[in-house]
């Protein structure tokens, strides 16, 4: 096991992650920004060095200043949390090279599941369900046809895209030739590679992802799902599990593919498979997330594992110590995500002084943060502040559950959206379990009137 | 199920039930003395009402007061916490004679079992093993003659006792005599009845309770034991389930013993067994608490039921929905009372205005508290004013959890014995498993040189 790790990310994950080392008994390493130097993650360390100035670019993303302080600082392992380095191919060769761990799979692993035409025909042939689709299409009138064979609306996707770059939706045949070239030239100015697909444009859908923990030793674990439809603008807002829209059936086929899509690459490191799912309860590979979720949590109250650990375990070599069969599912869990805006004003985002809070505790309660009484939220990082995580014996308990929690979390000082939160999970669409990636922005029409 | 609970306590626990109520669709009444109208059961509860002065006597004991306000507001049921009237079978029978559900178990049971002659009479006829001793014994040579019988050391012990009053060690023979007398008579004059009766004092020993949950419908479930030797003047300070000290094959004859004397007395409520251990592993009854005890959050980590709202399921009439061979034991818990007092002063109570909180969270940590950010503790209650519980999935990862979350908790503007709580962690007896109720004792007199 390692003695030493070094937590290249910031605020309540890189808390996180602290806390599973500290109990793990490996020492930590934090690295903080000028902007962090009273951060919750930079006391709980016992080690912590300022890897540059505020800015994401210069600080969290600052590879070499970071793989200096890892070299230096004697770590044998980095944990990148999720976000910033946690997918970067680049960062992991580096990593690699340093002969430094990267608590995740090898660079060549998340550059070939990042490059999506490719995992699309991993998954295809691992008999893994993807979307209607094609392969790269060079030629635009071929293109087109094929467009027309799957129906539209359709989507046009650059193999290299990422960040919502290189992606057109096309409701009508007359639209395709424009977007196709736009798309293209896009893709090529951005990613250097023009390389398009076309994919079926579904709509309404969920958004439901698989939760997997393999080791280096081929053992896989689907840890159940997540349902994180509520979103606004791609950013979730809320997730749970079990979904409230599968069956048991829908639920083991999309359990086994998950499983199919990790053996077919030997992962082994924690990670997602996302699906979207039709509103037939046709499920469909969407990607897969070679890192630790936000909304992990999520399923570690109804698994009662701890990923964290799990994933530092694996990562040292250490083998699963359960088998599928040995994994059960305890009633309903829901995350929150307390963010520093103002849903009011147009989700403006806050920063400040935190003046007075009231964390909420009690049983199956869980509140995941890096702000203290009297910390000044700095404005360059993102705006999530806080989980609240729950979990009761129903989804109706654990709503009611949520509830009570979200009422007694207290924050002054700065704006945030807990009001908004517990106006969603009133809404109908909630309630009922019908919501899909649209019920957000349906929900803010409506608020708004 | 009840529409509107009162729940007559104060502090953390008056929090947790109402936090359950709330989740359940309960709307909850509280109550509060003069010196509490800032405590957070107050604010957190549908309805509150003064119900009397600063001191309990006046106030949390006022029978009359307490069941004029739960008429009046229409509350169908009480629920009384532990402490204050949890055991009071006059209590109990006048929410009975005002068609108020009492949340436990009758007046009757509890009379029964805070019987202890009547108790250890019951428990040796249904099979469950009880310290080696007498009957109530009027006659002093007789009762002599039996106590050599025993053996020395034994304790004399009043039927009707209680607080540690009418109870003496005995030592040797020639001391017996004198201090049946004293017993006999301070009992008569405490109690109005001086009945004596001799145990066996055993020592070393540890102090093991197990978790009972039973409905109305003969549905009992044994969810386990809580080891709770680390003890300050009979004051428990660390509770932890599993033991590190029995066995499989003890845990499950405990178990057994446990269910039936639950049996024994037909029981149907939450309740507690509390077994002795001595040191070649010989287990024997000693009492049964009808009511929910501090530590059962231990229970709910382990098992992942709430204990509090079955209990006020069961108290409806609700059948259980497990059976025995349904209840799973996940990991290692572990619970730390934090107190308001000066471990370095003797352990003065401490009170006055809490200036800064922090709360530690993340996965499997709960803290449970009714103090928050500028409350101030007031003189006239218990000094408990918080339990951190964790889980962890092995005892070693539950205790260093336990640290991490301890050197987060950070109170300030009271003395309070968070760091005292780190070093009994840290202490080779409780590291190693073996502690007994002597343990503290011996700890402080080492923690003074």
């Amino acid at each position: 096991m390692f003695s030493k790790i070094l937590i290249a990310n910031r605020g309540e994950i890189a808390v996180r992650i602290i806390r599973a080392c500290r109990e793990m008994g490996i020492s930590t390493v934090a690295i903080y920004s000028e902007a962090d130097k009273d951060a919750l993650h930079v006391s709980l360390a016992d080690e912590a060095y300022c890897v540059g100035p505020a800015q994401v670019g210069d600080s969290y993303l600052n590879m070499l200043n970071i793989l200096t302080i890892a070299v230096s600082s004697g770590a044998q392992a980095i944990h990148p949390g999720y976000g910033l380095l946690s997918e970067n191919a680049k960062f992991v060769s580096l990593c690699e090279k340093c002969n430094i761990t990267f608590i995740g799979p090898s660079s060549q692993m998340i550059e070939d599941l990042g490059d999506k035409d490719k995992a699309r025909k991993t998954m295809q042939k691992a008999g893994v369900p993807v979307t209607p689709g094609t392969e790269v299409i060079e030629d635009e009138n071929e293109a087109k046809a094929a467009a027309g064979k799957i129906g539209y609306p359709i989507l046009i996707k650059a193999r290299s895209g990422g960040g919502g770059r290189g992606i057109r939706l096309v409701e009508k045949e007359e639209d395709f030739l424009n977007a196709f070239r736009s798309a293209s030239s896009e893709a090529k100015s951005a990613f250097g590679d023009s390389g398009c697909y076309i994919e079926k444009f579904l709509k309404p859908v969920k958004h439901i992802e698989m939760q997997l923990l393999c080791d280096k030793h081929g053992n896989v674990l689907c840890l159940g799902e997540r349902e994180c439809s509520v979103q606004r603008k791609n950013q979730k807002l809320i997730e749970e599990s079990p979904s409230p829209s599968i069956t048991p059936e829908i639920r083991a086929k999309m359990m086994d593919a998950a499983t199919k899509a990790a053996k077919a690459v030997n992962y082994n490191s924690v990670g997602t498979v996302e699906f979207l799912l039709d509103k037939d309860k046709n499920f469909y590979f969407m990607e897969m997330n070679t890192r630790l979720q936000v909304e992990h949590g999520v399923t570690e109250m109804v698994t009662g594992l701890d990923l964290v650990q799990w994933q530092i375990r694996v990562a040292a070599g250490c083998k699963l110590d359960k088998t599928q069969d040995q994994i059960f599912f305890h009633g309903h869990a829901i995350e929150c995500r307390i963010n520093a805006e103002n849903p009011d004003k147009d989700f403006r985002p806050s920063c400040g002084k935190i003046t007075k809070l009231h964390i909420p505790g009690g049983s199956f309660v869980r509140f995941d943060t890096a702000i203290y009484q009297d910390y000044i939220i700095p404005p360059f990082y993102d705006s999530m502040v806080g989980k609240v995580i729950v979990q009761g014996r129903t989804r109706d308990l654990a709503i009611r559950k949520m509830k009570m929690a979200l009422s007694e979390l207290s924050i002054s000082g700065i704006d945030h959206n807990r009001n908004l939160q517990i106006e969603i999970l009133s809404a109908k669409e909630f309630i009922d379990g019908s919501y899909t990636t649209d019920f957000i922005e349906e929900f803010e029409k409506r608020r708004k009137k």
